[in-house]
């Protein structure tokens, strides 16, 4: 049972990196051939292009409105849209339309990546998963039409309509618009409103969608009253939407803070529009990578803060990176309980498992180590010239795969781009497999011997 | 017997936290007096110094070599020795001397600061470390007079001497001799290798100095054999001396990697004395402050590194900054743990305590959010043309209480500067004060009622 539960842990793990990787390697392929692209194209490129679509971080070297023709663009869809479901749903999903019996084993995989309560209801829980992505898409895209196909006629308008509401949903912040991503819109209410919902709705998880939906029809049917409908969300659920809350509030307000009289970004706007500009930049900064406000001339201290924000990322169970708002928050609710002298990590009455604390402090410790290591390799690979903050504003970005930019990522070394592109793949599936392959572990040794205990000293 | 545990723990920070604050005060005062001074002060740099010395950091606003009158100077450097032995280490030598008998509270404090089994050997724990202060102290002195009496006279000479080994020993880095440091011994193996075993021996903490010499006195009364002299010294020694080894070690290799062919730093020496700078330096840069090589000058990607292993520091007990090298070598064996799926984090065959754990996790999360915050701050404080790279290094010279300068300090706005201060002040007495008024905490509620446990998604 023991060896069975471990080869399962390691099979999942194989299936997400290799599968990633091997949807990296083929998307980089296609991506390649002459049919794709309106001008040459290098094999470095297009890898780089295919990484960012597939981990939906966003960061380019290219320009993939001018760079692509309509096939390429179609193919870069689809490789957002695989990245954003993640290969079990697809996989699963695939399973489904062709109505072949989904086994044990891969029901097991995919309960342990989307946490449900066992392999029973697994199928229709993917199959929700991408129903309910599908849906939000074309909602999305039905409002975004509104002003697309106005401006740029129907079948133009159509075609950005779809993309970059699949391109918002999934948190890849990939546009096919020009250069400066949704900067033109930056005074829109309609795109911006509907984008931040877009990019919220995806970065929060599946698991906090489900759980929001089934209250709301118990609600319906009367089973349970309106009245504290929020205490009878999950723990889980409860974690992730206050944190993104305060996340998204605290970093509207810190931006707006720094940047209100910068004018390179938002100094000339209306009151009315430095709020929404701010809005959105912290919206975005979270993990989508779609900005209005140009991003090489922010505010030292706005970089500096947006790397902290890209660090933690979205919501675990959803299209976004980082190392998560539940991961954060239970280090800093640990922190509370130690300075309260609580034994428990406490939070909404119940209290954290130990050993699930240790898998988040975990995870963040990798997510770090990963991120240092990385920037130190840019640091080292770039001259001195070019400013630290550019490198670590761009690295954040990529293992958080955010894809904002200080305009740098086009113009780095070809070695700074492949360790990018490191980054940007182990930001997307290093936490995810972390957590699955080794959360909760036990190995066979800490069951048979008890060692001694000993404290040491710290601080 | 809770409540008096815990108004004992609060005594304890107060004491620690108002001690210092006090001292730097009675110090800022004393090096603002006119007799202190061969130039004017203001009360700002005075109270910089006072904090650079008492929090044995090092960053300077002025140049104390030719800033202060030879009584300036004395006191400076009772200042940094009342610093490095630490307050209630003075306090308890203070009431040696007196041959008042010290109580039983006092007692209690002393020993939850050095850690040891109890109150009883407190009163002679603390002579040892006085004493062992001295003699350490005296020894550099003897060592540097070789050089310093040849070439600056009798007076001056033992003055330099006596004044660069306490500074060296406390870690402290402050220097008499001009504005560049060390910079004139780079070439020079007695200074190097004499301020580099002061700064090593200074940082690695009282416990480690008395388990050694106590395993040494039992092997030479044959009381046990030679061999394996090492696996009889108490984990917290073991984990403090390896951490310490493979941290210097690393460092060399690094800086050594970094800047080989950096022609302002190292790039033109033998390569016997690129060694010996890049050891210096890694020495240094774990929290002593002096330096051989122009900071300013050096790569990115050695400042950056630098800033990490700033952040970390030197090993708790001692006059060493950071978060310290048993608290990092916990966090990743505690990784580790997770990934091969043991429940406890071990080491040399011990397992540490969770609570234990939780502790250090909670000093370094906390150490962190001081050094973000502080970072942001002074980002925002200064223009965007003042490189980020070196308000980082700035800061985790700071707040590790460290004292390196990519020659930042002195012209940083006022407000800058007095975020430094608080930096030095918390980075000093943070990591200790906090460990020692929370650690092993148990508040009154969580003894008396067991919430339901959740698991929450993390990655
Ligand atoms: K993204
Ligand atoms: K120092």
């Amino acid at each position: 049972m023991n060896t069975k539960k471990r080869n399962l842990r390691w099979d999942t793990m194989r299936i997400l990196a290799g599968g990633f990787l091997g949807t990296i390697f083929l998307g980089a392929f296609l991506l390649w051939l002459p049919i794709c692209n309106n001008e040459p194209i290098t094999f470095l490129d297009s890898l780089f292009t295919s990484t960012t679509a597939v981990c939906v971080t966003g960061l380019v070297t290219i320009v993939p409105a001018t760079q692509f023709t309509l096939l390429g663009k179609v193919i870069l869809l689809l490789l957002i849209q695989i990245g954003g479901l993640g290969i079990i749903a697809c996989t699963t999903g695939f399973f489904i339309l062709i109505k072949k019996k989904i086994t044990i084993s891969e029901r097991v995989i995919i309960s342990e990546t989307y946490s449900s309560d066992g392999p029973g209801g697994m199928v229709k829980m993917v199959r929700r998963a991408v129903l309910g992505t599908f849906f939000v898409e074309a909602v999305g895209a039905a409002v975004y039409a509104c002003y697309f196909i106005p401006h740029y006629g129907v079948i133009n308008g159509i075609g950005y309509s779809v993309f970059h509401s699949i391109s918002a949903f999934c948190n890849a912040g990939i546009d096919i618009l020009g250069s400066t991503s949704f900067a033109e819109f930056v005074h829109n209410p309609l795109i911006n409103i509907n984008t931040m919902l877009l990019i919220i709705l995806g970065g929060i998880g599946f698991i906090v969608w489900f759980d929001i939906v089934d209250n709301g029809k118990r609600i319906r049917k009367h089973e349970v009253p309106k009245k504290w409908w929020f205490t009878r969300l999950n723990l889980h659920s409860k974690i992730a939407l206050t944190t993104t809350a305060i996340m998204l509030v605290a970093g509207t307000l810190a931006i707006l803070f720094f940047e209100y009289n910068n004018p390179e970004t938002m100094g000339k706007f209306s009151v009315g529009d430095k709020i929404m500009s701010a809005a959105f930049q912290s919206v975005t900064t979270r993990t989508a990578g779609y900005f209005t406000l140009p991003q090489n001339v922010l505010h030292n201290e706005t970089k500096l803060f947006g790397a902290i924000w890209m660090f933690i990322g979205g919501s675990p169970g959803g299209t976004a990176g980082g190392i998560k708002t539940t991961t954060i928050a239970m280090l800093v609710l640990t922190a509370i309980a130690v300075i309260r002298g609580g034994e428990d990590t406490e939070c909404f009455g119940r209290k954290i498992s130990k050993s699930n604390f240790r898998t988040g402090f975990a995870v963040s410790l990798l997510a770090m180590i990963i991120y240092l290591v990385g920037t130190m390799a840019i640091v080292m690979i770039e001259s001195d010239s070019v400013p630290v903050i550019d490198i670590i504003y761009e690295t954040a970005s990529a293992s958080g795969t955010v894809g904002l930019t200080a305009n740098l990522t086009p113009n780095l070394q070809k070695t700074s781009q492949i360790v990018l592109i490191g980054m940007m793949y182990l930001g997307r599936i290093g936490p995810l497999t972390f957590a699955l392959v080794f959360g909760g572990r036990r190995h066979a040794a800490s069951q048979i011997r008890e060692l001694p205990e000993r404290n040491i000293l710290v601080g």
